[in-house]
């Protein structure tokens, strides 16, 4: 009697061990536990090499896979949580210069490389090399700036206001270059109305979602606060982010946007009155499923990474002119800060960080094609993995730096 | 770029939120939540009658059902963990004469039934329908005397002791009766030697699981301890868990005889030090995890029950007998109490609900086969549901009424 739940527990006991072992190493030698998840997942993967092949096997399980991204979709719901529909439109005009500026060089300067190292490919691979590196990871900043205590300063303001709007702005992008891709997959070729209707969709179902949103669920929470039962807050927070996770992939966004979204929406105050004794802050309540189900996300993210694929000199090229425009694109938001009295350095370098938002870009970009090729082949991938980790390496002793210069 | 996991999310949101509004409708009416979550699982399940397929195809949904069975696992674990291996030693003899009394009965009844309606199946179903009875519902027991304010009786005390007892018998029933079909099946026939393995197996797992696991597990919880990062404890316990759950498969048994095991041996003395600012008791942080996936098993069981099949008189006369003798074999434990002053007639009502182990052996023998049909087949199992819907709906009033008659 085979149970078929029996390989998953093991696959996730092995991916949450070793996820604690690289974590723990990676924040050892003052990096984040993320940095370490994605080694041990490359480390894992790449087991084959030395004939250990059942970590492959994994990598491509499909239940394993729906895991990982139920975690995402849980990791950008409780980044969604720590903000607030009023917190977005609160940091106003600078953290909006900040943001599109921390999005458009990046995405100009990746595109660049991608004409520069892959003349052969499409500028389809291009457009969705340069979209990758416009998100700022909320986490990893948050995070960095936490760990140094400047969480409540000027510039970690700034930063993490930027950095929301920076995910909302790089998953329209996504979701234009994506929607494009498929377009012209379709054979329609590049349409500006398709480019129009995609750019529509994606904004009405964001300010749908948020508008909608904010009226609808204080009264979901009122009703769901009248059942009887254990587990409600949590589970009608679930639903509701599910719900718009779903209705995001419906109309064409990536599933990730609908649950940032509900994070966004839900405020302590719809459920501050919540009739139960024993519910605590929801954020605490998502925390202990992330727990379970994101590090499958980062290890299993690492696992795809092909070792193989670096043996081609042009990974190694790529990938460093990659994290160079990826870093050099972020100082441009530096810009964002002229005319007041602000540390713009800082600003700069906390926006460096991709984090997972980044692989989920990159993520994504395995599963579109073009003409039946990837948009991301294994070996850009692995590009922009090694993007993601040098630039998440390279913030925290960055900002430490900078934030411990001599005011002015 | 169709997402894998929209389909699952949109499930989720579908059976979380039935999961709830049903459990609010049982608690309305005094019963159980897990009672209502079955009945909207049933009607979800059979909208199919009604022109709505969906359910139906997500009722043999891979990914779903992987899902569920991490619910029950994690059920398992979370039962586990209110007991400790301290617990089962001091519980002592009168616990361990009521549970041997309440699985020898109601096995006998059971088979008994099985060979006078089933006169055509083989013995092997007989015996797999008779243990399907024996194992008593630990968390609806203990609900119902923590609702009722009497979790703290001697009789509360008997009756939880022999149902942790209860569910160690009933599963070691289990994995010998789905063992011997597995050699049966095999074409080995019966063979003595082979139920002496299993049983060895059986009972040198539990044994070693539980010597061996409470030796190792406080040395694993202070390596873990030492380590670097966020959410060590809960997946600390989560890797134990789901470790011996696939040592439990490897070796034969159930996966959740694994997980219910590692829960016994898990106690906070272990983990008390643990030095973490964030974490709170391990049963809390599991909750959050079994809120979202453990509603994912029962309201699919109930979808897993065909409601054309009860067209068939003899699955309600089936569903009917198994029900009575469910109800009389549990009487038998009254006699465990015989020679000191307690409320016999409450013990023998306190041992009637089966609930969700029932509900899982049921499971297991949807998968059981034995020369290419199924032991438990889809009139057989919802036979069995009934059964455990009838005894889960008795107890709360039954146990009311005797509790509350004067004491004597």
């Amino acid at each position: 009697m085979a149970d078929p739940v029996a390989p998953v527990l093991l696959a996730l006991a092995a991916i949450l061990a070793g996820a604690k072992l690289g974590g723990d190493l990676a924040e050892r030698i003052g990096q984040p536990a993320v940095l370490g998840e994605l080694v041990v997942g490359i480390l894992l993967g790449n087991l084959d090499l030395v004939g250990v092949p059942w970590f492959r096997g994994v990598a491509s399980d499909h239940t394993i896979d729906v895991l990982a991204r139920l975690g995402v979709v849980l990791l950008l719901f409780e980044v969604g949580l720590e903000s607030t529909v009023g917190d977005m439109l609160k940091v106003g005009g600078r953290s909006l210069l900040v943001a599109v500026l921390g999005v458009v060089t990046p995405w100009v300067l990746g595109w660049g490389v991608g004409a520069l190292l892959l003349p052969d490919a499409s500028p389809y691979v291009h457009a969705f090399l340069g979209a990758t590196l416009t998100a700022t990871s909320v986490g990893i900043t948050a995070r960095v700036l936490k760990d140094l205590g400047r969480a409540q300063s000027p510039e970690a303001r700034i930063i993490l206001g930027a950095a929301v709007i920076d995910d909302v702005l790089g998953l329209v992008i996504l979701a234009v270059v994506a929607g494009v891709i498929t377009s012209a997959e379709r054979g329609s070729g590049i349409s500006y109305g398709a480019v129009a209707v995609i750019l529509a969709k994606a904004v009405v179902f964001l300010g749908g979602a948020l508008v909608l949103g904010v009226a609808v669920s204080p009264r979901l929470f009122g009703l769901a606060g009248r059942l009887r039962g254990s587990g409600l807050l949590l589970t009608t927070a679930l639903v509701f982010c599910f719900t718009l996770a779903y209705l995001a992939s419906a109309v064409g966004l990536a599933a990730i946007v609908g649950a940032y979204a509900a994070g966004l929406v839900l405020e302590e105050a719809h459920y501050v009155d919540f009739p139960r004794q024993d519910e605590r802050r929801l954020g605490d309540l998502v925390r202990p499923i992330g727990t379970l189900l994101v590090p499958v996300f980062f290890v299993l993210m690492g696992m795809r990474v092909e070792l193989r694929s670096f043996a081609h000199p042009e990974v190694l090229g790529l990938a460093l002119l990659l994290t160079l425009a990826a870093i050099a694109g972020k100082q441009a938001c530096a810009l964002g800060g002229l005319g007041a009295p602000l540390d713009r350095l800082s600003i700069g370098i906390g926006m460096i960080p991709r984090g997972e938002v980044g692989l989920i870009f990159a993520n994504l970009g395995l599963s579109l094609t073009l003409h039946g090729e990837r948009i991301v082949s294994p070996a850009i991938f692995s590009g922009l993995v090694i993007m993601v980790v040098l630039t998440t390496l390279i913030t925290p002793p960055a900002l430490k730096w900078s934030l411990a210069r001599p005011a002015g």
